[in-house]
């Protein structure tokens, strides 16, 4: 049985993405691109110990993101994929996820890198990255594997842009 | 300014934790349970080509969490630490995020291993695992490299058991 859930944002993340064509895809194309997490200053407090961490672990809402297909072609392949073998924005649940560097923590903002978001963007949470649970360098990585050949060069189009305008991208 | 949205789960976890108490802590400490993760029918074309992958990304809401503290001691560790610089259940938005084994797709469900979930637990959302974009092994992990001697021995306790009953468990 499908239920439903009210969840309310965290924060906004800071980006120099201001729209979706052109974003990078993933945190691996936009290395060098800084930005920040401004939380709501009530949550300044649970942000203690984060500094020691050198990636988060960031969830967000692709905000701009209406509707879905199960069957998707990405930006890094040419053949349609079942949806949840992608990264594809346009999700029955639009959570997104990046693993951003961790590079500040300045009151109740955190500074980052390798930011693929885009500017404006509703944060839900934030996670430590914890190499030991999260860290599995030698798993099989299905079509990822053979049809990228230079995923950090891909740059997103307007494929998953909603009739609204733009749109947020993560793969 | 912080917004609401509405999620509706896709899914649930079927797996042999039925109470939180005595859970292993994360996916590293749940070597060898099995589980399934059964979505709605209706989402089964979306589970086309993840075959492909040895891990998937399960986001998922701690659906028995109520409430939460900025400040939490983990079960991985005697001090308080900041929420935010941990993977405690109890958070604004309780979202867990495991990185489970695949090992399976019949239809509308998949099989996976290593599974720390309670049993019931709503899924939001299903992705792959790419270590090009996820795994970064070398990255510093604060307080759990100090304090974690032997995480995959260590067992959810009552710590973050709601009022109501019982607790999913994911630090």
């Amino acid at each position: 049985m499908n239920r439903s859930y009210t969840l309310t944002s965290i924060g906004t993340v800071r980006s120099p993405h201001l729209e979706c064509e052109g974003m990078p895809i993933q945190p691996l194309g936009a290395r060098g691109f800084r930005g920040a997490i401004e939380l709501d200053p009530m949550y300044e407090p649970g942000l203690a110990d984060l500094t020691g961490f050198s990636r988060v672990i960031v969830l967000y809402l692709f905000h701009r993101s209406t509707g879905y297909s199960l069957s998707v072609t990405p930006f890094l392949d040419t053949r349609p994929r079942g949806l949840f073998a992608t990264r594809a924005p346009r999700r029955p649940n639009p959570i997104g996820l990046s693993v951003l560097r961790l590079t500040g923590v300045e009151g109740c903002r955190l500074l980052v890198e390798d930011v693929d978001i885009l500017d404006g963007t509703p944060v839900l949470d934030i996670k430590p990255y914890v190499p030991l649970f999260d860290a599995f360098p030698g798993e099989a990585s299905g079509w990822f594997g053979e049809a990228c050949r230079d995923p950090a060069a891909v740059r997103a189009d307007r494929r998953f842009v909603g009739e609204d305008g733009t749109e947020s991208s993560d793969a």
